[in-house]
């Protein structure tokens, strides 16, 4: 029977698990309560939250004035002093790690320093992010590619701030290419520990293990980084959502799994696959 | 006969020509004028120079005081003031983009920054430079190679400055790395231009050429370095001082050669190498 090996810090981190928290509390004290968007990046978890009165909705246009949480991800200023004037009573479990680089973006703003905010351009976090950009009536872009480096060009004064889940090694490249051809560059590191010790996890596991297995939502960028890390340096590397998607064939003739989930990825769902491996 | 291509920005950059402009000049309206070290890492042209009248010394202990030159590298405020202090007449001709380092240094230690200098730790301008860490009071290391990053982890505000000859792969790789494990990192980039343009002109020139001459001195930094990239590129690169050390075959049976030469190589140095593979 093959061994399973699980990754050091997988699963939830500190602000997921801090925003559930604060759903569930308050769908106790509420009849209706309603998620600015999925709280997490985690479908089945989403669902099992749901069930326990927690409706998820894409857009406060859809619903009457009412008990709504902003999940930990966080929404832009503008966005939050709108619902609060249409009479909407927030529940904010925006992350704190999330809410740090809020207050970055706004210093090095004061400072003069055109920002470039290293992350997925659709993310809610940065989306959430570039409202503080507006708020400061500075200038800035998010460098989601190497490609997107050319509109940094010739800027005297950059500072940089990452999405709290980037990848450590894409964070490295960006700041070192620009403050190849700035002159003064100012880093604020915002890169969460949480996302750090699971991206070492997997480049410590996936090299000494015959197959990886990556649990977490499709729709989730801190897991696909964690697949995209894993496959690079083992081809047999596999993202799943649930233990369903586990497939005999990938577990043939191996003496040895490695398992690690995204920062949305709930206990519960770690357990069933890692049960179902045992099953196969 | 093989094709000869000159690297662009090859030999003399902005500092070293003024900086023997200046010994020149001095040498011209003085009797005896002694330069602090040579006054360039060529010893061609130092000697070139040291028979119209300019004699280099290692150390003002060995002289009575008199008219000095300061070379383009710098030299420490505190030994500064001694020479003043002993009476010395002092030709500065330390090179402005030496000067912005240590105005940058400074800036930083204002500011609270532990200093990192990305340079050689004997470098007599890295030596010059960390005097002004000294005189503004505050911490910092050299980092000649990734080893030395030990001495910057647990630092909460780290600010990085670079040698003006630096290698700008490995800036960008020391930045990054710094940015990945510190909270804030200021960065002021004082990789000079001359650099930066003869170490793109050898990355441009290396892989499309049959051989790769680099003239300058042995003990010129940004020369070794500009042979180093060039090596990393085509492994048949020579590093050479004068143009007895070519050897006839290094180029038997190739159809180009490219040449460049360091910030220090002078002119006449670049085209006797030229005239002697022609013949050859």
């Amino acid at each position: 029977m093959a061994k399973i090996l699980v990754a050091k810090s997988a699963g939830f981190c500190f602000g997921v698990r801090r925003a559930i928290n604060i759903a569930e509390k308050a769908v106790k004290s509420s009849q209706v309560v309603y998620s600015l968007g999925p709280i997490i990046h985690n479908p089945q978890e989403v669902k099992r939250l749901e069930s326990a009165g927690l409706k998820p909705i894409e857009n406060e246009f859809e619903i009457n004035p009412s008990k709504i949480v902003i999940r930990s991800h966080g929404i832009s200023p503008q966005r939050e002093a709108y619902l609060k004037n249409q009479g909407f009573e927030i529940v904010d479990a925006t992350c704190p790690y999330v809410k740090a680089v809020h207050d970055a973006v706004q210093e090095l703003c004061e400072d003069g320093y055109f920002i470039v905010l290293i992350g997925e351009k659709n993310h809610p976090e940065v989306l959430g992010t570039l409202g503080y950009l507006e708020l400061s009536d500075c200038k800035g872009v998010v460098v989601e590619s190497k490609e997107d480096l050319k509109q940094v060009l010739g800027k005297e004064k950059v500072g940089i701030v990452s999405q709290t889940t980037q990848s450590e090694q894409f964070f490295k490249e960006i700041v070192g290419e620009i403050a190849l051809w700035t002159r003064e560059v100012k880093v604020i590191n915002t890169i969460c520990n949480a996302t750090s010790e699971r991206q070492e996890g997997v480049i410590e596991l996936a090299p000494k293990v015959d197959v990886m297995v990556i649990i977490g939502g499709k729709n989730s960028g801190n897991t696909r980084r964690l697949f995209e890390i894993s496959k690079s340096l083992n081809p047999n590397s596999f993202h799943i959502e649930t233990e369903e998607e586990l497939k005999k064939e990938w577990f043939e003739n191996i003496s040895s799994i490695g398992i690690t989930a995204g920062a949305s990825t709930p206990d519960w769902l770690i357990e069933r696959v890692i049960a179902r491996l045992r099953e196969l």
